[in-house]
């Protein structure tokens, strides 16, 4: 049988991709390090889980034998990360992710659907909304481990039976981030916001981000799965700027009440804007994101575990 | 004292670097694992060595605090390389020069001329000749370990004290080259030759290269020495393309007579074609190749060691 493999399926995305997909009745195997005992019901139903470490090359190995297509949202760096750790990064996240594309390619897996980041890979904006054809030139150590990533990709399956569909994925948001880290800036606000703390706005709230809602961006992983590989890059973002402020001032009319914030200096390794063009996954997936954010918000806040 | 380390000082490219510069009463430090007992005399002149590993860097970063300038020749891949060795590539080639260029910009180097590969960091050509602006995509590992240094360099050196020059070099030749290994494709005909062996072709012979005079390259270094950082790519090239039979007919021409060979397949990992487009070092390094590849053709042959 020809099994679509989630890889690191207990994450918030992952989550997601593993609920959509079983909900179109597709053939799923959940790959991860560590799965809760209520998974299916996180999920939406039951799944086949098998526990790897990609550190493990061989066992790794060993458990795609029946996958053809492969969703790889494992990723050990987090865009917050300092520069300084770019060694360890390079040996212990990107060495390992590089011998999983080595060991999907000798175990002719079809369709190699890699999860990128289109809000770190270009780097400072020359032009927005950034396309494809922009210059990659991150600024900080995660985006530069995912376009590593994509190049290997590139390079590894040239002449090879695996292809491979590189998602450059701006900033997802939506039920289910983890509401105890703080994953994002939408999920970081209403965790604070549950401690009663300040947020802390790096910068003057003014930095814009593309934020694509959850579902949006499960349409887009679902038409991946569905389509033959694209052999390069696609943006998968809302195509819209939000600033932090706005984000804000969202959060604050859904809640009927303002936030507790606090400014401290913006970071060198954050850019001031992204905003993707997302044409290419238009024509390519035939792909659109569909949800207001309003609308995202909302049906984010209604979900959020407090 | 403001130094200029050469690392990799001893083979090929480094020993024609320290030559120029001490030759230019530069101050010169050559940095390398081994080097002759008659490396003096083969660089025209006394110079101050170091021996460093740069898998040793608590060593490596000792040794650096009274340079300024350095040209990192190091690489321990070859273009030839297969790419199944891409992860080894990786944690034992790439990760120790990052660490390496960290270190520089610790000890606050101020420009890291970095020698990058013009032949392999661009992959198929999209138009010739390539220029800076050309995407890359490279075809092997050498070409894709140049690129990551190169990108490192660039994400690393953001808001420091340490500039950046990456010299895209294409194929240099000249004497000097090693005729015990048969390095590049005119030091293997001149090893084949003397030890009469055929050569074998990869392919029908017709793939172009485009081939730069030692000396030029020389011109280029210590231009690149001499001037701030560019902080961007530079090809460093001829400029003109020739292919493998144009070569073997110019030293079958030199040597008055004809040569071995026999043809084999190519090899999927190199590109048909390089050529260079060279403006941009003109531009910002004042620099122009100047010597006609018949000429330096000649005096490579002129001081070949049978």
């Amino acid at each position: 049988m020809s099994m679509i493999g989630v890889f690191g399926a207990n994450g918030f995305i992952g989550r997601h991709v593993v609920r959509r997909l079983i909900g179109q009745g597709l053939p799923v195997v959940a790959f991860g390090r560590d799965f809760p005992a209520d998974y299916a019901e996180l999920v939406g139903g039951p799944v086949e889980i098998r526990r790897i470490d990609l550190m493990n090359s061989l066992e790794t190995h060993a458990s795609l034998q029946d996958v053809s297509t492969v969703v790889q949202l494992i990723n050990s760096s987090t865009p917050g990360m300092a520069n300084n750790q770019v060694v360890s990064d390079l040996n212990n996240n990107v060495a390992p992710q590089i011998s999983f594309i080595e060991a999907c390619i000798v175990s002719k897996v079809k369709n190699f659907i890699f999860i990128s980041s289109g809000g770190t890979v270009y780097g400072m904006p020359k032009y927005l909304p950034i396309d494809e054809k922009h210059p990659t030139s991150p600024l900080n150590s995660y985006g530069m481990t995912k376009l590593i990533v994509e190049q290997y990709l590139e390079l590894l399956s040239r002449n090879t039976d695996t292809g491979y569909t590189n998602l450059r994925v701006s900033n997802p948001y939506g039920p289910g981030q983890d509401s105890k880290k703080g994953q994002g800036l939408i999920g970081t606000i209403l965790k604070l916001h549950r401690l009663r703390q300040p947020l802390t706005i790096l910068g003057d709230g003014t930095s814009q981000r593309d934020y694509l809602y959850i579902d949006d961006l499960m349409d887009a992983v679902a038409a991946a799965v569905e389509r033959p590989p694209i052999n390069g890059p696609l943006n998968i973002g809302s195509g819209t700027g939000r600033s932090v402020l706005d984000v804000i001032a969202g959060v604050e009319h859904l809640l009927g009440q303002p936030l507790l914030v606090q400014y401290a200096p913006g970071r060198t390794t954050d850019v001031p804007v992204n905003i993707l063009d997302v044409k290419k996954a238009a024509d390519l997936l035939g792909w659109v994101p569909s949800t207001d954010f309003e609308d995202g918000l909302a049906r984010t806040l209604a979900t959020w575990k407090y």
